[in-house]
């Protein structure tokens, strides 16, 4: 039996290990893509307690708390810090196969040295080492710095004014580079006559673009047609800035109206949807010049179909399996499709797609799961045992290839 | 190599065997949802012969009796019982991976006491053996107490008088609840002027509830509309009773007409469907008082949208493998997207379904699998070796969290 | 660690050694369906080099090419062959866990002797190996019964003349059956009038039928009416002549019309689709006199629809994994299914789908696959280890089963 989490976590062969642990953990982390604000990096943000860093804005965690019956007032409510967070520890055990496991204990080892199982019995002990060491200076500046990431995208509206980008751009004691994305969503969707939005997503694709921009992204529900007149304008203009445009569709959000009506939107009451794929792929032909682009699905049926399309336009990628799909079943299922019908050494592969600064464990998660699906085919004599070829491989999925797909105009 | 059928059956690990031998094995089995006859109960039903228990109504053995051409007169036809059974061990051993080829063998090695493989050379020994066993008495009270079972679940039309479940409930020698269920597809789907179908739907409720009902179910093609104004009336009458509301989808009935008309329903000519996920979700929030749920679709690539979708709810449960994925291979995507998405430890667990009162050993066949997915994550380092916890959560979603389910109100 | 594409590559235990190399290997070939050029049969060609066979007219590598930033020149271009060569051998080694690196690897083993890997170091040397055994005589002919063909299904235009398979019947000297099949498409999609239709696929089906053909052919986008009135008809016409009808739907054909207008069809611009799958069953249900039909989707989210579906109907088969899912995951997951859903023994197996005479090694793929399936069952102790019975049903699975399923009327 191996141990929980120990250094070969979820390593099963001599390959893998020697692919994870020569290769792919030297590599630094380019998070293309999350939600994390940028005026926390900028101001250096300090956490009270755990239960900020954790609790704070993660859905993720949210839904597993209600599904263990927590009352909301403990999940989103003006419940105390500690209480939270005791709840959440109750809930955890019982959470076996669930990534939020994973995640958890890797942060602790990682980032607060702390190797207890969080359950309710070791929660006030975790509580009290974990805010022994955010107390002690681990601050949002120093977990980026630890974890090795060189450059991270953020996700912004078109109206931002990128001040705290601009801030960090200046800032000499800061190297990370802090990328805007221009997400217009909410410009795209707003009643304003349709020049008008043109012409103000001009401006400010503009104005992102002398700030760094190299990044755009829509959040879809579902693609119902091959003739979305924005979309089409925006991919247009994207390309003409070398911009990579990201598509996140296949998402039914806010669900429950009454709690949406109650607490908001991103709260966790969000699910799959499904929709037209032929309208999507008459969308992507439609585009004139089509920008670099990476298409995410929330339907986890919709792999081959992703990894099939992908391969019909140039320079574009199937994103990495996304949030519900973010689990190890998730992951191979993404990296099996993708090899299956590609060629899985040009993927650009993990993101964190998250708000929280811990989450960079994620990548970790990721490069531990692609090392060991690689050495199990060479194990299993479906590929030549060449260290070689396959740490190359290694290295541009963990690091090369999407520097070079968002850097390289 | 294992030996077929050994006592560490589908169990490949240790960790697996001590969680299913310590722990699973000793709970009792509560099958909220089955389509037994009450009556058969009532009146402890039994046998003649082997055939008619296995073959009487069994519609996933007919449909691979005809998928080896055996023609209907075997099948459903007036074919001599033992002719029949014949027909059955010849087509067995070439359904290699099909689950009615695990059930049988578990049924004969736990019911009849009897190793044999049904094949054609061993049926006749096997036909004898089993006649024998009925003779002397294994009759369907037998069986269900053999089976550790203390609560049914059958499956009745609103106008069913339910005189053999109030028989039952008389009945001092008979200690297993047999729990009627509110099944009111016929009476929605009658042309009655929508009023009357209420005023009556909730007649008989009240007539239900009276007599220990607290769960009802449909059984709908595939949903269309978020709109529908019966179900919508039927979902808040149950919540009103603290009933539980069972939601079975995605089934193309009666796919061939031409053997529609010759031999009726039920009669293994159905497949499965693909329905508008977002009305679906669409519907569940427009039912103001939402009562517990469970969500069964008959399309496996559906898994993640339940397993998300169930969580933006309250009390909702994504629910166990249904029908034609009542496999190995079904069970085990049900219970990672279960896990993937929400508390494992919170599955309410599995449930026949089943017109056969040999069926309990789909609880074992379950709980094997449920068994050695927990233990190969634990061997494989992936959760901590906490045998306390692992078993609580095994009691919990064998038999525990399914008691509370729908015993509290 | 295994060797890569050792004697027992893809077999992971004895029992699936013992049924690959003791009877699947032992078993000729039906290839029922494929797109080679009768004519290439006929007058046994010869090539130049290994790039015209291999890159001549194959878009599963084009595919790839391009997926590496290949510019069309090398792909479907002017460019030499031996540069052409160069550039599929860089980006082979990166296509890791794509099913094009076991098959030209196989390839090289089983027709070139050469066990050497191919990557841009061993490249000049594989194209000289190559070149020298095309030289010597390594043609068309040679490679078909070195393979132990016995059968080959080519596609077919109603208005064929069949001259080539008429020679071939003519020519003592060739005993493999090259059977025409009837594949409509074009002639279903005219706009002439549809009673000019009728009697036209008449006349040619009755020729066809003349010339030895069995077997009928559509390839539809997807389905999404149960009242296609052509189909229906050509589907009547077919069971009067003992005919197989294959569909093959799901596929968006030419999704990039940029290239499509370029270069034309079949250059490796199609994706999956999706479909109303409740119109496919009525379809079916349509019929009035249903041929033998096999199924397949290109949406591998429909393997368990279809494998339902195909039990609803007599002589109904859910044909193998196709195209985009002609990989090892991919076949898995139609074995699978089939299997639990139907009787695994009575599949018929194989094709090669392929327009390159080098493709029966994906028999061989296909088979080590199935019996490395089937002894994992055996060795998991979950199928007891009855040699005889297994060894048949592989051998019906591998041959004998196509072989009734067109040859018996």
């Amino acid at each position: 039996m191996k141990h929980f989490l120990c250094d070969n976590f979820l390593l099963s062969n001599k390959t893998a290990e020697t692919l994870y642990h020569d290769y792919a953990v030297k590599m630094p982390i380019f998070d293309y893509h999350c939600h994390v604000d940028p005026q926390e990096i900028a101001e250096d943000r300090a956490y009270d307690n755990i239960a900020q860093l954790w609790l704070g804005g993660d859905h993720y965690k949210w839904r597993i708390m209600r599904a263990n019956g927590v009352s909301e007032e403990y999940v989103t409510g003006n419940a105390d810090d500690y209480d939270r967070f005791m709840k959440f520890a109750e809930v955890l055990p019982r959470s076996i196969g669930n990534p939020i496991y994973h995640w958890t204990h890797l942060e602790l080892k990682r980032y607060f040295d702390c190797d207890l199982i969080l359950n309710p019995e070791n929660a006030h002990k975790i509580w009290e080492i974990c805010n022994e060491k955010l107390r002690k200076g681990l601050t949002v500046r120093k977990i980026i710095k630890a974890s090795n990431v060189t450059a991270i995208g953020t996700t912004d509206d078109p109206d931002d004014s990128l001040e705290w980008h601009i801030k960090m751009k200046n800032d000499s004691s800061w190297d990370v580079n802090v990328i805007p994305t221009f997400r217009p969503d909410r410009l795209l969707n707003s009643d304003r006559p349709i020049d008008e939005i043109k012409a103000h997503l001009i401006e400010r694709m503009d104005y992102f673009n002398e700030h760094g921009c190299c990044i755009a992204d829509h959040g879809l529900s579902h693609i119902s047609t091959p003739d979305n007149e924005l979309l089409l304008f925006c991919a247009n203009e994207y390309a003409k800035r070398s911009w990579v445009m990201q598509l996140h569709f296949n998402v039914h959000r806010d669900v429950n109206s009454r709690m949406f009506n109650k607490i908001g939107a991103n709260t966790g009451f969000d699910c799959i949807s499904t929709q037209d794929n032929n309208a999507l792929a008459g969308l992507l032909n439609n585009i004139e010049n089509l920008p670099k682009t990476i298409l995410y699905s929330l339907n986890p049926a919709d792999n081959m179909f992703l990894a099939t399309l992908a391969g019909c336009f140039p320079n574009m990628q199937f994103g990495a399996a996304w949030w519900f799909n973010d689990t190890k079943a998730g992951m191979i299922e993404q990296l099996t499709a993708y090899a299956n019908a590609g060629v899985l050494g040009n993927f650009i592969g993990m993101l964190t797609d998250s708000r929280s600064f811990l989450s960079y464990t994620r990548h970790e998660y990721f490069r531990r799961i692609l090392c060991n699906l690689l050495g199990t085919w060479v194990e299993n004599g479906e590929y030549p045992a060449d260290t070689e070829t396959l740490g190359e491989v290694v290295r541009d999925i963990c690091y090369n290839n999407a520097f070079k797909y968002f850097q390289s105009p």
